[in-house]
C-alpha cells in the first residue's frame, strides 16, 4: 500500500494558514428554522482532505461518494468538499490538519501516523494480522473502536472505520523466492512494519514513493516492490517494468481505512447529522471493500494472462519464518511504547480467539 | 438457517385487514414546511415486518437498530416500527405483505420466497456458492443487485442487501461422516437447495421448524440437523440433545439478508429519506456481518470445549461429491425455470472469475 505518497505532497505549510482563514470566515448560512430541538436550517460547510492522489481508484472515489451521499441525506445541510492529497494539505499531514481544526475531516489509513502514534498501525493493518472480517469484528464488537478513539483523544480527533483494502499483494520480485535466505540482501520497497520485518529477516527495505517505482524496477535499483494489489499495481504499470514473480501478501492482510473528524467540529453537529455521518461511513466501507474485491479479482485475471508475470504463493517455510520474525518485531515495538503494547495485547487476544472460527469456515468449501 | 420458522407463525390473515386499516388511516402528520423542494415537515410512519422470532440474536436486533438509526438521521421524519415474525404478519408471508402494501418494509432472506420466485435463492445463498465478500462484490459491482430488483419488479418490491450471516454450519450429526455413502438414508433436517442436494446424494431431507429440533434429535426422530451457526445453535441448545459431530457448512456459505420495500411507498419518499434508507441498509449490513463473525467465533470456542461435541471438517471426497451433486441440482433447477437459469448464469460467471483471487488471498497467510 502506498505509505509515502510523496508524489502528491506539495509544500508543508498551507494548512495552518487555512485554519486561520476558516476561523475568520465562520461557518455556514444563517439559521432558518428549528424543530425538535434541532437547528434544521443551518448549513455546515466542511472540508475533507485525503491521503490519496486525485483519481486514485476506489480509495479517492469513496470519500467523494461519501460526501455526495451525505449532501443528499442531509438535504444540503452538511456540505463536505473533498480534496485529494496535496490539493489543500500534503497527504501525510492529513491527521495534523484534522487535529488542529484546519479542516473538519480526513480520509486515509491509520498506519500513516505511525511516526506520531505507533499503536495506530493496528487500526490499519499489521503483518500476519487479521483480514477485513476479523478486523471489523474486533472494531465493531470486540472493543477495537473504543481503543482507537482513546488513542486519538489527545489529538482531538475522532476515528471511524470507512472500508478496507482487502488482502494486499506481497509484491513483485525479480527472482523466485524459494527459502527465507532468498530475502537476504533483497532491496525491496516496503514501508512500515512490513519493512521492519524484512529488515530483521536480512533484507534491505527501501522507502520510495509510488511515482518512482516503475523506473526503479526497470533500472534494477530495487529487486522487488509491493504497492497495493492487482487493481492499483496494474494501473501503475508495474507488470511492464520487467519479468516478475507476483506473490500474495503477508505484510498487509487488509488495511482498514479511516475517517478522521475534528472533535470540536463534531460536537458542533446536531444529533441527526452526526448519525448521518456515522452511517454513511459504514455504508461507504461496505462499498469500498466490495469494490476492491471486484476490481482486484478482475485485475488479477488480466495480470495472470501476461507472459512475464507468474502468480504464485510464498513457500510454506518462508511464510512460517516471516510469521516468526513478525512476532519478534511486534514484541520489540511493544517494549518501546506502552500504548503499542496495550493495543497489541487487545488485538492479539481477539485474533487468537477468532482464529479457530476463521480457519474452520475459510476451509469449509475447499475441495482441492 | 431457519427456513420455516413455524414456531413464530400465527394465523395467516391479519395483514390484509391491516392493509385496509392503514389505507383508511392515511399516513403521518400534516405538512409543516418545505425547503429545497423537499417536504421536511411530513412524518412518514412505516411498518416493517421480519422473518425472525422476537429476540432472535443479531438478525432481529439488526432491523430494530436500523429503524432507530433512521429515526435519528431523519430527525423523526421517517418513523419505522419493527415487528418480529408472527407479531403482525406470519414470518413466511413477509414478502407478500410488502408486495401488497400491507406494510412498507420487510427484513428476511431471499430464499424464503423460493416457492414463489425460485431464482431469488441466489440473492440469499446457494450450496457451494460465494461467501459474503464474493456475494457483495457481485451485488454491488457485478450487476447482481440490478438482477435482484428486476426479479422483484412484478411484485412491486424493491430489494436492498442488509447484511450476511457468514458461513453457516453444516450441522450436527450423530455419526461421523467418512464417505458420501454415510449420507445415504440419513434423516436430516435441511431445507431448500441443500435439502435437494442431500436428496440427490441418497439422503432423506426433512422439513422441521426450529422449535422441534431439540426433541427430534434427542428422541432420534432425525439423525442430523443444520440450523444457523455456533451462536444460534448454542442458543437453541442443540449441543445438549446428544453426542455430536459438528461440521462446517457447504450448503449455505453465507446467506445475504434482504431489506424489502414496497415500491409505491418508496416512490412517495423524498430523495433525502430514500438515501437515508439506502445508507442505513448498507451500514446495518456491515454491523450484522461483523456481529455474526464476533458471536460465532465466541460460541464456537464454547462448543469446542464440550465433551460431547467434536468439531471437524468434512472429508475432501465427501465435499467433492457434494459439489458435483450440487452442480447437477442447480442445472436441473435451471432447466425448469428460465429466470433461475438467467440468474444462475450471472452468478456462476461471476463466481468463476472471482475464484482465483479468493483462493489466492484466502491462502496468503496460511502457515499450516
Amino acid at each position: 500500500m502506498p505509505n509515502n505518497i510523496v508524489m502528491t505532497i506539495t509544500q508543508r505549510s498551507a494548512y495552518t494558514l487555512l485554519a486561520l482563514l476558516l476561523a475568520a470566515c465562520g461557518n455556514g448560512a444563517p439559521q432558518e428554522d428549528r424543530r425538535g430541538g434541532i437547528d434544521t436550517g443551518k448549513i455546515h460547510r466542511w472540508k475533507m482532505v485525503t491521503t490519496w492522489p486525485a483519481n486514485f481508484p476506489v480509495f479517492q472515489e469513496a470519500p467523494e461518494m461519501f460526501a455526495k451521499n451525505i449532501r443528499v441525506m442531509s438535504n444540503g445541510r452538511l456540505d463536505i468538499t473533498v480534496f485529494a492529497g496535496g490539493e489543500l494539505v500534503p497527504a501525510l499531514q492529513v491527521f495534523d490538519a484534522v487535529s488542529q481544526g484546519a479542516v473538519e475531516m480526513g480520509h486515509g489509513s491509520a498506519y500513516y501516523w505511525a511516526g506520531k502514534v505507533p499503536a495506530a498501525q493496528f487500526f490499519s493493518t499489521v503483518p500476519f494480522g487479521m483480514e477485513q472480517k476479523g478486523v471489523e469484528a474486533w472494531l465493531y464488537h470486540g472493543g477495537g473502536l473504543e481503543l482507537w478513539n482513546e488513542l486519538y483523544e489527545p489529538f482531538n480527533v475522532i476515528a471511524l472505520p470507512v472500508g478496507n483494502s482487502g488482502v494486499q499483494m506481497g509484491g513483485w520480485f525479480n527472482k523466485k523466492i524459494e527459502t527465507i535466505d532468498d530475502l537476504k540482501g533483497l532491496r525491496m520497497r516496503i514501508p512500515g512494519l512490513g519493512g521492519k520485518v524484512l529488515d530483521r529477516a536480512g533484507g534491505n527495505p527501501i522507502l520510495m514513493s509510488g511515482g518512482e517505482l516503475y523506473t526503479a524496477l526497470e533500472r534494477g535499483t530495487i529487486d522487488a516492490t509491493e504497492w497495493v494489489g492487482p487493481l492499483h499495481d496494474l494501473r501503475l504499470g508495474l507488470n511492464r517494468a520487467a519479468t516478475y514473480y507476483y506473490y500474495p501478501g503477508w505484510h498487509e492482510p487488509g488495511a482498514e481505512l479511516e475517517l478522521l473528524i475534528n472533535r470540536a467540529r463534531w460536537d458542533s453537529l446536531p444529533a441527526d447529522l452526526q448519525q448521518i455521518v456515522k452511517q454513511a461511513a459504514a455504508a461507504t466501507g461496505a462499498w469500498t471493500f466490495s469494490a476492491m474485491e471486484y476490481h482486484n479479482s478482475r485485475a488479477l485475471k488480466e495480470l495472470s494472462g501476461k507472459k512475464n508475470v507468474q502468480v504464485l504463493p510464498f513457500p510454506q517455510d518462508v511464510l512460517q519464518a516471516l510469521r516468526s520474525v513478525t512476532r519478534q518485531t511486534l514484541e520489540s515495538e511493544a517494549e518501546k511504547d506502552p500504548e503499542f503494547k496495550r493495543v497489541y495485547e487487545s488485538y492479539l487476544a481477539f485474533q487468537d480467539s477468532y482464529q479457530p472460527w476463521h480457519r474452520l469456515t475459510s476451509k469449509a468449501l475447499e475441495t482441492e
